[in-house]
């Protein structure tokens, strides 16, 4: 069958390379700049759900772009349709959710990761993609001080980099139920997963995916416990829980612990739930513990935080986002575990079309049995040029500075009379609220906090989110303000300047 | 506490926009001299394991880069460490596995996404991104011929990006049997999902990690069905099995189509698939029938190609990959489902941190509940960059030169004594093989073909990857080589050349 006279034929419109080059330097250009002007828009998008899909035409485009300024009315749509509709989480005012922090080196790598377009699925499909992401998270590691269990350099342990958290601990608690179930355990037990309410939301969901869950709803399966007053798992909580479950015929076999929560960035104690699992024999089933930091874990490259993983001896899996505080773009995460074998235990597959010979020496790593795709980018890339880039010295100096900023908040809402800071500052996040007035009802002081934030954001000169803490201490549970410092061009006078908005909105 | 004494504070060594400008270009340069040079590079790396790791240092840097040619060691290290350790799939000789094409307007992209660093897990956190990827699906549904009710102008469905088509599958499968489960099946009823032996591994990994499956031998919860002679999955042989598994009380609730399997591109009775489910009462009981046209769906661009669609009305999603086939860059998955609400239903956890008045009013949809991450890259960018550059004449004419040069290779093999085609050609995918010579046993004509295929592997000159057919028709396995043809920048003379390459490896 020929072709040759259809429509659609003939030559296809690359891009010449001369194209490219042109129209790559007009983009890193565009993103300098953009960079240079990120505080001269509104923070937080100000478009009404239709209005970005309101200037796209209708239908695709049946001729594609031609003529030496063809990509001019590209970047015009990037200007209007694109910019408006962007919510600028590179913005040094952006403090909500966690940070998502770029950077010059990291878009590098990006882009080179892009223009190289390998795809790393076995080391055979491009050894320079697993093996420099094995070296680069073997600094990593010693950079935040995980044992020499976690590195490649030991006998059962490694790193791999996964999309994100989410991700990381589906495969962890994946890892963990086929590691019980080939301990014994029959496939069909009542598996039951525990995590404190304040874990991320992927915990659930990660339940959910992997079936353990029975919906979202499933509080039998998926527990999640009560805190102590700084928002901590409590040893005690977990222990009585999974000794019921035992009782009751079910299965425990994953405990998540969070090292610095979505919520108010508290701290599970890594090591006294470890003890639980030892002492109730759950870890000799083949029990799993997860460790969540995702967004603290960057804080690990100073030592003086170094305390937060006492205990991380009982680990099997650690994972963290450098794509939140350590200034590589979202998607990084970091996964550590001890057991690499529980992985491809749960995951490995090998048709006939993935054989080849590196794979079978069994000399080589192939990170598609370790992650839930297939394929994979090429990651590391970013991962590279950032810890090149910086060094440790400037990562140190990253984190303390924002660190540093969030001290100075705290101090500026602690010594005004109208606000409280409303649960431990963790590290460079800040949990506050308007102080409730005599006589006020607990509703009345969350709507105030919500308005607050409200005519904040409203306003276009910052950006931040709001949680609800449980209640404790008697307390009923409070609507709260976050101030989530970790952009990576947040300077002082950002901080001060959103303190000011607030306090201003406040008034 | 202060950390003014200590090391690593003070200022954070970031790139001024200048640096980046300039650092930006270079790298842009780099990226269009690479694709210019991509012939003269071995396709296959030729590295050994171990090589690359061993120019790497063994500890990170303390220090950082710094003065103005600080990134030259960078950019030296690309060329010493990283490209010897890369296999070049932008070859245009690069004929293995599935291509995973880029191209320039899909790396500018890229590069974009990565320099506005948004996240758009909900509307609200950048609209842009939610609204771009919403109507550029619609659009690529128009030009795949998808029907309306997977387009987000229908009242149930819509598409979203995902990574892979493995989370594609995944998604489906979970949604699937929360889907079943919420029509009154109980959660730990006996799960099964049925494909075809053909079907990608993906299948497997997916009932594996949400616990439908127990193990990767498991045969009881996971079918993988024998096929017809074209290796396609056959309507009578599911259906048998589907009432052998009713009969024993378990529960058919998945099952994947495949549109061009990865060994040979066999293409699955769609509409006959659906009507068994309809026959045995699956579909009634919320049973899921999903499609993984990872490569072949591109084709779809092509009218003349459409026939593969042929009783997609059965069909629950849809998932095929722009950044196999249609010049978007890794990662790209187009994914359609007809049931949005059973992705919510399966995959929608909202803690309070994420709640916004957006999101609360209906009106705005919410990737993260589409998808098994949280959060999510800006990919919708790459792929608009692409759809409008090329335009739908570009993509058939790219799809339309493919297909004509596999037609070339096949006749060559054909006319050439020595060789067989080992299936039908399936779109731009030749499965060929040396002939068994008089007398000869299948192992022996298994050896002669693996050591062709190494032969021309090792020359550098071209990189192709081999599967096993399954027994069919009193035939034995057969080892077959397979020639995939997709390549941005694989002309007619590339596949000419591989050609006698292999002749002259086979003499």
């Amino acid at each position: 069958m020929s072709h040759d006279a259809r429509d659609g034929d003939g030559a296809v419109p690359h891009l010449t390379p001369e194209e490219f080059r042109k129209l790559g330097h007009k983009m890193v250009d565009w993103i300098a700049d953009y960079w240079s002007r990120l505080e001269s828009f509104p923070v937080r998008s100000q478009v009404a759900p239709g209005a970005v899909a309101s200037k796209l035409p209708a239908h695709p485009p049946e001729e594609g772009l031609s003529g030496e300024h063809a990509w001019d009315a590209v970047f015009k749509d990037i200007e209007d349709i694109v910019l408006p509709g962007v919510t600028h989480w590179q913005s040094p005012s952006f403090f909500a959710y966690f940070p998502a922090n770029a950077s010059g080196p990291a878009v590098l790598g990006e882009l080179l990761s892009a223009g190289l377009g390998v795809q790393g699925m076995l080391w055979s499909t491009s050894p320079a993609a697993t093996e420099i992401e094995t070296r680069v998270l073997d600094w990593l590691a010693e950079l935040t001080g995980l044992p020499e269990a976690y590195r490649s350099t030991s006998a059962t342990g490694g790193g791999v980099i996964q999309g994100t958290a989410s991700e990381a601990t589906l495969v962890a608690m994946v890892a963990a139920r086929e590691r019980v179930r080939r301990q014994g355990a029959p496939a069909d037990s009542q598996w039951v997963a525990y995590a404190s309410s304040q874990a991320h939301s992927s915990v659930l969901k990660a339940a959910m995916l992997c079936g353990v869950a029975r919906g979202a709803d499933d509080t039998v399966h998926v527990r999640q416990l009560e805190t102590d007053a700084r928002y901590a798992l409590r040893p005690d909580v977990l222990e009585r829980a999974i000794r019921e479950d035992l009782a009751a015929g079910r299965r425990p076999f994953f405990v998540c612990a969070s090292l610095g929560t979505t919520s108010s960035g508290a701290f599970d104690p890594v090591g006294a739930l470890g003890d639980v699992l030892e002492r109730t024999g759950v870890k000799a089933a083949g029990g799993w513990l997860h460790v969540d930091a995702a967004w603290a874990g960057a804080a690990l490259v100073c030592p003086e935080h170094r305390g937060l993983l006492d205990g991380v001896e009982a680990v099997d899996s650690f994972s963290f986002n450098p794509h939140k505080w350590l200034l590589t773009n979202f998607d990084c995460n970091a996964f550590y575990t001890r057991d690499k074998r529980a992985l491809l235990d749960a995951l490995s597959v090998t048709p006939e079309y993935l054989r080849n010979a590196a794979s079978a020496s069994g000399a080589v790593i192939d990170y598609r049995d370790w992650q839930v795709p297939l394929g994979r980018r090429f990651r590391a890339l970013k991962l590279w040029f950032v810890l090149r880039h910086y060094g440790a010295r400037g990562l140190r100096a990253h984190v303390r500075g924002h660190i540093r900023m969030a001290e100075h908040f705290e101090s500026w809402v602690s010594n005004d009379a109208r606000f409280e800071v409303a649960a431990p500052r963790s590290l460079s996040l800040v949990c506050f609220r308007l102080k409730p007035q005599p006589g006020e009802k607990p509703e009345a002081t969350d709507a105030r906090n919500r308005a607050l934030l409200d005519r904040v954001n409203a306003s276009g000169k910052l950006f931040l989110t709001h949680t609800v803490l449980p209640a404790v201490d008697g307390q009923p549970p409070r609507y709260v303000l976050r101030m989530a410092i970790g952009g990576t061009y947040t300077e002082e006078r950002h901080v001060r300047a959103a303190w000011e908005a607030l306090s201003a909105a406040a008034a």
